[in-house]
């Protein structure tokens, strides 16, 4: 077994916190590693190395250190990108895009070995970045052995495997979109389930309506997965309501919501995500998490990435633009992008550093996480540890 | 002497290039550096290896290439940080703020070495996120042995120092704004000048009168050094056409512009350059560049690297910034921070990739330009060469 003591730490967001400091902020602290899990937790004056391992000591010179981020919302398994239309959107000019259903024809194509190299180069990008945890969707396949071959390159990566064969229904069934639901919710399912942990939908005008998605997330779970929802991205509708009532472990966008739809989660245990990301590649207007905080609702941030509206996998970025836009503090926007994540992905293990927990630690390259929000798109990932090893 | 060919470019921003191409883009090119200069540009088919020298063939992997960021404001040369007060503007919580004075306290205190290792940090910082050319400002000092010594350090790391005594009226002058204006026009500058390319004035209410402004620039411009204003950040005023009438470089913030000032800088050589990290950071509306290019203004971005308004050095987000906010398209936006910028600097030997120039270039993580835009807060800085030498 090998050991790391992190010490001087100018700041250490725990997340083992109190309600008037969430983050549970220690200073002049440490933190000791061994194996894959954190051993130890206190302030830099009491730290001690282990006698019977060898320890890598490393010297924090003041600055701080955050959990691992936790991303529980990408699109990472596709090929080819839509830069062009991203081009169109911002620039105004009208475009006839086909939208996912284009990196569906590309992903399509694309071999397993192609896909899989660009997926293991989105998780060294990932990593670099400070993200230790991530969840990975299905949905750009929206065949049985597509999708299935997507669920399973993403297993190879991450236990954050979704099934989002109800991400869109593909050209093929446009006149015959029952079949298509009944093949997401049969032969679909059966072949990506040993694969997944998680069952999603899309539940807006223009993808899935409430009925189909019920009867998706049901499916799902009479097939042991766990429920997620996409919804409210684009308008009101029923897609929060939906995802407290099916017991989902997490709802995602909720850029329009209602009152009723606030009092659903505050009353819940379901974490509205925000992805800030998308509305700022979409020109969209920001959630407001404010409001959510407010009323009680547990907020996690995620980065959405993928190549049509959120081609981002920058949490710091999700975290400025929370600040910024969104009405959250910085130790709010810090929090919902680790202990946040972790709660929406339903993880105990992670997003929080405290003994017995998984080691997924960032040495920022700054004094404080404010940092983050701070000095926008600024590289400010240090070192990361992930299962108590170097990055 | 040495030589790099980089090949296989699968999108290269020369900006050399036509109205409807500003960026004179180029497919499957190449790039011969020799020695400190490009030597070459031409398709990837024709590119030949100098024989008489050693040669490091990279292969760009169909990647794009632009030229190095030129960041023409920053204020890098400082001490401490105010992160505190960012979180308080940010949340919303009154704050009774000391802005650039708390700034211009920490910095007298520092030491000239803890001033230069700081210094060089954020150069680093600068050369890793592709920004090969920067211009920075003293006007942290505010005595003469201050801003003498903050001139000195900042030459040690850039030919494109600028002299900004006239920051703001520090505490002790606040009842007698003559004498300072009076200090920073004689002693001050002649204790600077030597170090001093530019001469800059913040040219607003609250600041320095537009009377006050143009002594300080007559006195900068009789003792050698090249006109640069800011202006028009905070409210309409006479910043722009104060730096047009004195024939400045660039005219900085241009937040608030009438049809006046978009009239007065269309009509002269005065670049405008936007700062959109200061209206991300503050959340102050964004300056409008559509209107300014759509007038025949040339328009630089730069970050305003700075510990108050602005504490990034993201060239990348700026880009994405004036895409998402200002109504750039994504090549305006990377001209604007290359080409824009060299021109805010008159500088002709950077700022574009053409047998001559220095060899200035950056590698990017993805295909085309627009990915800096459409992938926000990713580091896409792949290799940066500066002045030939790989960083």
């Amino acid at each position: 077994m090998t050991a790391t003591l992190i010490t001087n730490i100018g700041e250490l967001t725990t997340n083992v916190g109190t309600p008037d400091d969430p983050c549970g902020t220690r200073r002049d602290a440490a933190v000791l590693i061994e194996g894959e899990r954190i051993a130890w937790v206190g302030s830099a004056a009491e730290a001690r190395t282990p006698q019977d391992v060898r320890v890598e000591v490393v010297d924090a010179e003041g600055r701080a250190v955050i959990p691992g981020f936790v991303d529980s919302h990408t699109h990472l398994v596709f090929a080819g990108d839509r830069a062009d239309e991203f081009e169109a959107r911002m620039t105004g000019t009208p475009y006839a895009a086909g939208g996912i259903r284009r990196t569906v024809a590309a992903t399509r194509e694309a071999s397993d070995d192609a896909l899989r190299r660009r997926l293991r180069a989105f998780v060294a990008e990932l990593h670099a970045q400070g993200t230790t945890t991530f969840e990975i969707k299905t949905g750009y396949g929206l065949t049985v052995a597509d999708e299935e071959r997507l669920a399973r390159l993403a297993a190879e990566v991450t236990p954050e495997v979704t099934f989002l064969g109800a991400h869109v229904v593909p050209q093929e069934y446009a006149d015959r979109r029952d079949d298509y639901v009944e093949l997401v919710c049969g032969a679909m399912l059966r072949a990506c389930a040993p694969h997944s942990r998680w069952v999603d939908v899309f539940c807006e005008t223009g993808a899935f309506t409430p009925e189909e998605s019920r009867r998706v997330l049901a499916a799902g779970i009479a097939h042991g997965l766990e429920p997620r929802v996409h919804g409210n991205q684009l308008g009101l509708g029923e897609g929060v309501r939906l995802a407290v009532a099916m017991g989902a472990a997490s709802v995602d966008h909720c850029t329009y919501l209602d009152d009723a739809d606030v009092a659903a989660l505050a009353s819940s245990l379901t974490v509205a995500t925000l992805l800030p990301g998308v509305e700022f590649s979409t020109r969209q207007p920001y959630p407001d998490a404010r409001r959510l905080i407010d009323a009680g609702v547990t907020v996690a941030i995620a980065s959405d990435c993928n190549p049509g509206s959120s081609f981002t996998s920058s949490m710091p970025l999700m975290i400025a633009l929370a600040v910024r836009e969104m009405g959250m503090t910085p130790a709010e926007a810090v929090w919902a992008a680790t202990a946040g994540g972790a709660r929406a992905l339903r993880r105990d293990d992670v997003g929080a550093i405290a003994p017995g927990l998984r080691a997924d630690l960032v040495l920022l390259d700054a004094p404080t996480r404010t940092h983050l929000a701070y000095r926008p798109g600024v590289p400010l990932v240090g070192r990361v540890w992930k299962d108590g090893a170097a990055l």
